[in-house]
């Protein structure tokens, strides 16, 4: 399990206050990218890290209890499932300060060779990166 | 069921030239509100049809195949589900040009009294809309 | 002189319940792909029209009004300057009521041949459609 | 002056994988915050420093040098100018690694009463905290 800040920005807030729904996604997307850039990088080549041949092929979320302006929050990334050719992460957000759940989700990504144009088993580096997790 | 045009811009799309996974839920989100202020104006007063008295409590989405720039999109909202207190939309986002599925998702709805800061059951005018829709 | 909607999203708007300041350079942004691909159709190729090639060197924004959740706005986009290598966009954005002002600026374009990487003369094609328009 | 590490998200790159144009405000906006929030909070009262009484006026940019995925990115801000009424801040946008300049602009902004709706002169908590900074 991965744990990052949240840098959230003043467009992210919507006309009541809150975090609007799609911009969680884009919180779950850049915790992805900073758990493939970051913590992958030993077992993954430089360019798989920071574009890896993944495609996501389905999301969800709860949302829990609003973030409103001016609350810090932090994101925990963990792996939820490892199969041949896709694996899950689940996310939940919280205020950095009690730890109160604002959202939780998942995605399911699928090892994607974006050469042949066609979904391939995960790449055995991507793969021990994923176990260590 | 309804149908709209989806009107994508040129920063929806991300570096591989696709719709961007987290703008799918924009789009969800401009359907519903398409949705409640051109359809459900007859039975709901105004300022409800503007910005109604719901809370999004959870969403899912399946990407189905990639939306490339230059590309036509049209969504498709219905209901999916009518409960006491909430309710579900489904979404299909198509190609507009020969209705390839591009992505299908489902947001669940709670209606929220924003006054008692509690969920409340669905008012009936808005019953009303959602059977009619 | 055009002139299109603006379709705007509710994340558009921000905590104050006005579009986010940032979001205006979107709607430039549409309304120039707009410009672009539906008006210089006839003189420039296909390919040209989806994806121009120019470079945007510059931007500018006065913010008259705010622009509120359930307001219709249209947005004007005229050209400003013509040179050699460059030329200029103006836009206004309105109220489509009563054309009250809510913002004004302007981009500065330049012609940009991305294989050769470098800046180059705006094409015979480009030319005729921007004086058309 | 004031400089901050810019949080990058993969959807703020656009189809050509250059941060999307639009977006560089939403940069600018973010430092503006985080100066006015992390900096003038010994000066301003807490709830002013979250959402300081100030409206963006008018905004421009240069864009440079485009900024590629993976390129890391910090922002300059500093005041360019004071007046009675109103301020401006200047921004730079540069490659963290070597300084290499990627856009630069100015917003301006005026001091306003949003009880009052209309401008006031700039509080002097707020002038000393511009002042200082």
């Amino acid at each position: 399990m991965l744990r990052f800040p949240v840098a959230t920005r003043y467009s992210d807030y919507d006309a009541k206050g809150h975090v609007n729904n799609a911009v969680y996604f884009s919180y779950f997307e850049s915790a992805r990218v900073s758990a493939l850039a970051e913590h992958f990088i030993r077992t993954m080549d430089m360019r798989d890290a920071v574009d890896p041949p993944i495609i996501v092929a389905e999301a969800r979320i709860k949302y829990v209890s609003p973030a409103r302006i001016g609350e810090p929050l932090e994101i925990e990334i963990s792996v939820a499932e490892i199969r041949t050719k896709g694996f899950s992460f689940h996310y939940r957000i919280v205020d950095a300060r009690d730890d109160r759940l604002v959202a939780e989700g998942e995605t399911v990504q699928v090892a994607y060779d974006y050469e042949a144009k066609r979904p391939m088993p995960i790449p055995p580096s991507m793969r021990a990166g994923l176990e260590a997790m």
